[in-house]
């Protein structure tokens, strides 16, 4: 369902098809639209009826945005233009155009520039133009009237009708199970939790009616104790449909005055339009409704932006949001979401605090940009996004304290996780947050050819690369220690940064090996228990081969919250709680997100780690397929990628991959000697194979043992 | 006539003063009421019916803004709270507050820091706040959400009703004389040129009715050649008024289809409410007309911010505005639209090009801040400003050339004047400005208590002043000259440098003599045609003692301007010129605004320079009078400090003066030995004589020849 245009005046588009072959696509200045949908979705947050603005800087689109194409003429033509705000046109030759039809006028003959001045302060600058020899598109040059030119983006506008500022998610009306109704109360159930405009039917009489929702039944019956509540007043004799703001919700009860009546009630289900490509099933019923779920889960999540959960905080966050990326990678492949996403919560210039005011999440930032760019090989977003991550950097290059290292200065958080763990002092974590963070800036500068800030990057990494192995690694534990304070090792060990040492391949694999017995398989370091840092956790587990354990650990922790009757997973979940005690969070009682983006970590692991894809150079040019069952019979899926889908299959006996391009490789054990149908397979250290796919589209099949 | 607001709810202040004896009132982050007035009137150009938005970068105030107050209650209170916008409260204590009702919830007992989040992105965040112990006033904290606490501000706003996003100038119904009627077409005459809201009164009927507007008769009867018109559709049977859009217009024009009637057309003339503090009136009848109708233009442009012209650009314009600002001293004393004006062309970091796009203008704008100073001794304005202006400071000091100079880059433009000069290399003039803007930089430094920042500047104006002395005088011209081209001092002088040197006292008292021979008074030197740069020769010329030639050249110009008709005085008159070729500017028939700010030049001549008042410590705390006749038999008239107006009378004979504090100082010449009714007089050199003006509202009389 798209909105209906109402900002623009009447129009035709009769003949315009004929004046132009090209297609003309509406332009914005680049990272507009999306910061434009991002604010929009993060001004959407309520509690108990009253807004909750982000704490952190918001920032709305440029109001005023110049448009400019250099044109040449042999003889004059006609022009059409349709803009999303107050404008002026003008030209060299002509001066300012006045008293001119839109959508039918003339374009001079000559050599000149053709500039557009357009102003919207509410909305999103941007205009459509056609003629017979010119269309908008990213050739056009664009200016926040700062006399910074830079070339226009798109983003799949080309409808007159339908500005980028009419974007809006797709709805699908849903219905529901009245469970109990009396003369003022209603209880419904929409079967799972899910996100949209609740529509009270048939309302009509003089009074008030207040409608609770919940995740949970108990959350709707809790009356004003609920998360999310709306207040509706009715005044008028005939029935009429209201629909009301978006929410999360699987149940509503609506209590209400006796003197209003209501038909009933549904609701538009509003999601983001993607196609499932990402898939996994396997001989392990319980891990599939897992994965069914984790996927519908991250479904809700991801809309305008990566959301951290649909009924609270309702905001993107960048630290949530970097898994969130990864997610999307291995479902929907939707590479808009993430960009939103990551222009929303980088915002304008000045970059005056961290984003969502978290030291972390800026080295989040800054890491997220390049696992987009490793995913999609979408270079021409890093060139356009390239100038806030050095401003990003700057900044943060900018608080290095007395001995060049992270720390929280006034106005920081210093997050990691939800822990009880030391904050004080020199973190190795932060450290290790901006070393990687370094190595990607060094990439992304080669990706745009920033020659002089990849040297930069580079002697900077080597620099704090050294000062970190120094500063942090302990002989004596065998592992990095958590936070020095006062220029001296404290004797704390935590799983942080060692198991991202090992996640950003930050160490020797002998090392590797060293922390996965001192600190991953050891358990007397304190254990993650958050959603949040169980996603890098898992990652690591598999990364030095315990699949099996994980695999355990998902079918205990998520098959644990679908027997408590989970149809989306939860911020956060202990499985030691019982009742509404599950529902609890931040003090009250019902202030738990039950459908939390981490929670989807599920849909990343079956397709990272245990059909063991990912790509090797940018877009999946070269990828490798490492499969590994963890103790599964057999599993079955895809994994999406820029050129198509990659399938894989495997049972204890053979692996089936049927291949996208010609740069995949295929990693294995076998305890005899493998066959296959096509290419060679090599033989490594051990057990380990290896097999090129060097066959586009190919199905390769191996039997193994 | 205020807005009605449609904000707010329907709310009650019953009671409201029984609960507090303070005054609460509507705060804001600091410069945002000012900058929100900025950008409301920079949006209401338009030029043939066609929307103009400003080239340069335009700032909607913070979206996001925090309210902090640190409490602290031995036991609960009740309290109210306006906002305008979408909010949330929270405390330590109680966290988010919920289901309460703003006139009426409870402030917990303790210590605790009550937060309001307010979110408004369509118009200017600000709050008001009612309890018994605490109202919102500028001890109360604010933010944009950056991590940036500085004490809020607030402007004359304390009706619950009316928050600052309602404020709006005053308006009066005007009538005007039909000039010509026919069943297709009126002509209508408001007797001087003016700027409101036309009305169109009893319009029926189906059709459009064409608007043009004339501030020359000719220019309404150009009809689609005026600069504005407006058209307006009208599809009913009963007759109703059609309020339009402000324009500037003595004459309307109206031609309609004869399907459609109008009974008649009057306006609603809006101005900025001031009190006429300032007056002048002399033997000479002209010159007492030309200062009222030059009153009366500034009146017209001085509005939410002060206008270059009110029929365009409709904009504030830095070095247009700083003519304004003191032309301000010298009438309404209104210090508010300056501000408003200040704040308004600075905007928000990042500063990224010269205010409205010119070099000059950045220094001018600086220079303005400190002319506001002097004349009010508000300090906490120059308090919450100085930041930008060290931002701003900073850029320019950036963008100095190889040699440490100032000259133009690219996106810059080197304006000076509309004149046949070079702008090549390094211009003297721009020098100067930067000279002038660190001197102003010092002294703000000073003001607010930086004193790093003072001593650098101090610094620097040595520096800068050697280095321009060195590079600039020329003892063969016995003058500045206008610009050096690589490294190279060229031929050409010019007026600029030398008059700003006399007008900045930027040079010794024997030099101003030497300047006022070969350049000032010297016919071969390039003279000067705006009056934008008159302004300031004129001042130069009175520096220099040259009243007479100053009082005849205003005879003849401004004289000439009212023998052509003019109500309001113009943007550039050449008496040359005949007929319609007086309003045509810029290409364009009637292109010339016929009533700019700067036209009104005498407001300022006549206060400063005949009747000679100046501050000459912050606030008129010290201040000169040096009347001078320049001619004129008598004159008489009144300057606004402060402290309330300064009386100044004089004849021949006898100059009375009536004080304001007690730092004045008189200062004239006399052939004979002056007498005195109070102090005691002292002889100078030649004919010089002071007397010090030690009694606050006295009236000294002063005989002399």
């Amino acid at each position: 369902m798209k909105k209906s245009l109402i900002l623009f005046a009447l129009f035709t588009t009769l003949g315009l098809q004929a004046i132009s072959a090209q297609e003309a696509k509406w332009i914005f200045y680049p990272g507009e639209f999306e910061i434009w949908a991002a604010k929009k979705i993060s001004q959407q947050r309520t509690e108990r009826n009253q807004p909750h603005p982000t704490m952190w800087r918001l920032d709305a689109p440029f109001g005023q945005i110049g448009f400019r194409k250099q044109m040449s003429l042999a003889k004059p033509e006609q022009a059409s233009i349709w803009v999303d705000g107050r404008y002026t046109i003008e030209t060299s030759i002509t001066g300012h155009l006045f008293d001119f039809d839109p959508l039918n006028f003339t374009l001079p003959a000559g050599e000149y520039e053709f500039v557009v001045l357009v102003e919207n302060f509410n909305g999103l600058p941007s205009i459509l133009f056609k003629s017979e020899s010119y269309v908008s598109d990213e050739t056009w040059f664009t200016d926040s009237h700062s006399r910074d030119y830079i070339q226009a983006s798109s983003a799949h506008f080309t409808d007159p009708a339908f500005p980028p500022s009419t974007y809006a998610l797709e709805t699908e009306a849903i219905q529901c199970t009245v469970l109990e109704s009396s003369p003022t109360h209603m209880l419904v159930d929409f079967g799972k939790n899910t996100f949209g405009f609740p529509i009270l039917h048939g309302a009509k009489g003089d009074g008030k009616i207040m409608v609770y929702y919940g995740e949970s039944k108990e959350e709707a019956l809790a009356e004003k104790l609920a998360e999310t509540w709306d207040v509706v007043t009715i005044d008028r004799a005939k029935a009429e449909n209201d629909t009301l703001d978006t929410k999360a919700f699987r149940y509503i009860q609506i209590v209400k005055d006796p003197s209003v009546t209501v038909e009933g009630i549904s609701a538009l289900y509003e999601y983001l339009p993607v196609e499932y490509r990402g898939s996994f099933t396997s001989s392990d019923e319980l891990i599939n409704r897992i994965y069914d779920v984790s996927m519908y889960t991250f479904h809700l999540t991801a809309r305008e932006c990566h959301l951290d959960g649909i009924k609270r905080d309702r905001w993107p966050w960048s630290g949530d949001a970097l898994q969130s990326y990864l997610m999307n990678f291995y479902t929907f492949f939707d590479e808009d979401v993430n960009k939103r996403t990551l222009w929303g919560l980088r915002g304008h210039e000045p970059f005056k605090t961290h984003i969502n005011f978290i030291l972390d999440y800026s080295f989040y930032w800054i890491i997220g940009v390049y696992y987009h760019y490793i995913y999609t090989a979408d270079a021409e977003f890093v060139k356009r996004i390239y100038p806030r991550m050095v401003g990003t950097m700057d900044f943060c290059i900018g608080r290095l304290n007395e001995n060049g290292m992270v720390q929280g200065k006034s106005g920081d958080w210093v997050f990691v996780d939800w822990a009880p763990i030391s904050k004080d002092g020199e973190l190795s974590f932060q450290q290790l947050l901006l070393i990687q963070s370094l190595k990607t800036m060094k990439e992304c500068a080669d990706i745009v050819g920033d020659k002089a800030t990849s040297d930069k990057m580079q002697q900077l990494y080597d620099e704090k690369f050294a000062q970190f192995d120094d500063a942090f690694w302990s002989d004596k534990f065998n592992a990095f220690i958590h936070t020095r304070v006062n220029g001296e090792p404290t004797d704390e060990i935590t799983r942080y940064t060692n198991m991202f040492a090992i996640l950003f391949d930050a160490v020797s694999d002998q090392r590797k090996q060293i922390i996965k017995e001192s600190v991953i398989l050891n358990n007397d370091i304190l254990p993650i228990t958050t959603p949040y840092m169980k996603f890098y956790e898992l990652a690591a587990l598999c990364e030095i081969g315990e699949h099996a354990q994980v695999l355990s650990f998902v079918k205990d922790y998520w098959g644990d919250m679908l027997n408590l009757g989970a149809t989306t997973f939860w911020e956060t979940f202990d499985p030691t709680e019982s009742g509404e005690k599950h529902y609890e969070m931040y003090g009250r009682p019902f202030g738990k997100s039950l459908c939390h983006a981490w929670g989807a970590n599920p849909v990343y692991l079956f397709g990272r780690y245990f059909m063991g894809v990912y790509p090797t150079a940018p877009g999946y040019k070269e990828y490798t397929i490492a499969p590994a069952l963890g103790g599964l019979k057999w599993m079955k899926g895809s994994v999406p990628t820029p050129q198509g889908d990659i399938k894989v299959e495997m049972t204890q006996k053979k692996i089936t991959v049927t291949t996208v391009g010609t740069g995949g490789t295929l990693k294995f054990k076998s305890k005899n000697t493998p066959k296959t149908n096509l290419g060679t397979i090599v033989k490594g250290d051990d057990n380990e194979y290896t097999l090129k796919l060097d066959r586009a589209g190919a199905t390769y099949e191996v039997t193994y043992k």
